[in-house]
């Protein structure tokens, strides 16, 4: 049985501003290899790489098929379906909207549900892991992937791991959101918590019932936008009204949480990085147009304009045609407060 | 007897990277009022505002005649001529060929030297400082200003005061280059000790005599230069082989440390400054294009691309559509090893 890949590429990565905006969220940028992360993403999870896998689906932001259907043509892949959302609404109605996608073709497929902004060098080993994981997803567990922790990281969730269920699979015993530090702390010393990934392999019947129960206005919702989508330029664009009506949740609040068929495959040893903000972002410090003197430690980045620094240290200098950005690398989330000022200002031109 | 102004505009500016530029050096932007630095200097000695002055001559770089006349025509002043240097060669040349062009026409005129690049919020007190000294001029003293001291400040140079000459002005007994911060300390304690505008009021046959006498291969170059100067484009363009042929040399150097003619009208006390660095220069961060999140005591300037600082304090941001410059407020110097950084990498256009 071949695993369908559904590519979640609706994020808007607020804190990657002012490089990702509105228009070219982060997913859609080369910031970390020399593809964009949606293009790595698609890769790692297409027949091409390896037969197990079939053409991918891709939910995206409405005014963005363009872009995933051009980032997927430069690195030849046919995607099976381009599915634009009107609104955002969260991971679990993705999730549904996903389910109910592969459920008219075939309600046992297996679903691979992966962001698009994900950073794993390991492409091999994440293939693995998902191998791993298929014969618990076809026992109907709902499979999570725990990334061996390498640090009391503080912006990751974490899953604590239970008893076995499988070679490499257990039991995902509890999800805890984003620790303290000193928890973050106690869970390394533990060992049986693990990076949530967000990443999950599932049969796309097992999703759709679990959510049914566990979150019925969310999987109507998703159901009703997909029964009455529409082909508009080569994507399916799901209702805008049924999707609208749908609540916003994530899929660990929403279903993860409650479920008792979590698994996680663990550890997942691939390199995973979320790449949430600039601090995960190499710098361009040695690159041609930038000048240090002085200056070491710092993220700096730039589209266009040379920057110099000098005598500075840890801070993230970020630039782009019409808009800098400098912070301290240890501040990495005041990213945010940047971008909501934007917005108060009305300056809707650079978001 | 009328004032001939003469305003030095051959400055580079480097410091002030990357706003200022080869092609348009700090003195021709508007970095501290709604004027351009040069314009507020033109229009602090010009005969509009006081007929003590005649219409100033203009010394600039080669490439910056175009410029000048656009700016004082901007203004409504008409330059009495525009002096063109085929190269850089110090103060020293410039003040001789001020004293030759003058000294065609009255050699016993008055001459007030000034840079284009300083800031002076008082015009009327400087102007009266001017006046001040014109006695010590008429008697062949050459005059310098000596500013009341602020702080102690290390990036300046001091004149030592001496005698009593006349009503506000003293002997010049010394000049001290820019001093460490234990000895400005002194010098502050001491209250002999001013800082020198690197302004001058003088004869020109008393500047001709004593260049002649202390720099006598300077003032023959700068001599045979203007004899040989030719008019081009509405400017008199200096003679190249003559002009390249002058010691270059600092007008402090070359005369007022060796002459017994120094004299010095002191305190002068009108604002002034020495806008050499971005330190001097006051911040746009609560201008529309300058977004700070918990940053405070940033010089912040754009001249278009919005600024977005979070989290940082006392640094130097400074964004042009092509470069951007982060740097330490208190390593403001830092910006002239950028500059020749970019020399050594041939990026010629961004100089």
């Amino acid at each position: 049985m071949k695993i369908q890949p559904v590519i979640m590429s609706g994020g808007s990565g607020t804190r990657l501003w002012p490089m990702s905006r509105k228009a070219l969220p982060k997913q859609f940028l080369k910031l970390v290899t020399g593809r964009t992360m949606f293009q790595d993403t698609a890769l790692r999870v297409c027949g091409k790489e390896d037969d197990a896998y079939r053409d991918p689906v891709v939910i995206c932001g409405a005014n963005h098929g363009p872009i995933v259907a051009a980032q997927l043509a430069e690195i030849g892949i046919q995607p099976a379906e381009i599915i634009l959302e009107p609104c955002p609404r969260n991971t679990a109605a993705v999730a549904a909207v996903a389910a109910a996608w592969v459920a008219r073709g075939d309600e046992d497929a297996l679903i691979l549900l992966a962001p698009a902004d994900h950073h794993i060098p390991d492409a091999a080993g994440f293939r693995h892991a998902v191998a791993l994981g298929a014969k618990a997803a076809k026992a109907r567990n709902i499979v999570t992937f725990g990334i061996k922790a390498q640090s009391p990281h503080t912006g990751y969730g974490y899953i604590e791991s239970g008893e076995q269920l499988f070679p490499s699979v257990c039991e995902a015993a509890a999800f805890k959101e984003k620790p303290s530090r000193k928890i973050a702390e106690q869970y390394i010393k533990d060992g049986r918590y693990y990076w949530n990934a967000g990443i999950f392999l599932y049969r796309a019947s097992a999703m759709r019932d679990e959510m049914a129960r566990l979150a019925p206005e969310i999987m109507a919702a998703a159901s009703q936008a997909l029964d009455k989508s529409a082909m508009s330029d080569g994507a399916l664009r799901l209702d805008e009204a049924a999707f609208s009506a749908c609540p916003s949740n994530s899929i660990d609040y929403a279903v993860m949480e409650k479920t008792d068929k979590a698994a996680i495959v663990a550890p997942v040893d691939v390199g995973w990085t979320d790449i949430g903000s600039w601090s995960e972002v190499s710098s361009q410090d040695k690159s041609d147009n930038v000048i240090c003197v002085n200056a070491d430690n710092n993220i700096i980045r730039s589209d266009g304009p040379l920057i110099a620094a000098a005598g500075v240290d840890n801070l993230i200098i970020v630039a782009t045609g019409d808009a800098v950005l400098v912070a301290r690398r240890d501040n990495a989330q005041d990213v945010r407060a940047i971008v909501e000022e934007l917005k108060k200002r009305g300056l809707q031109h650079l978001l």
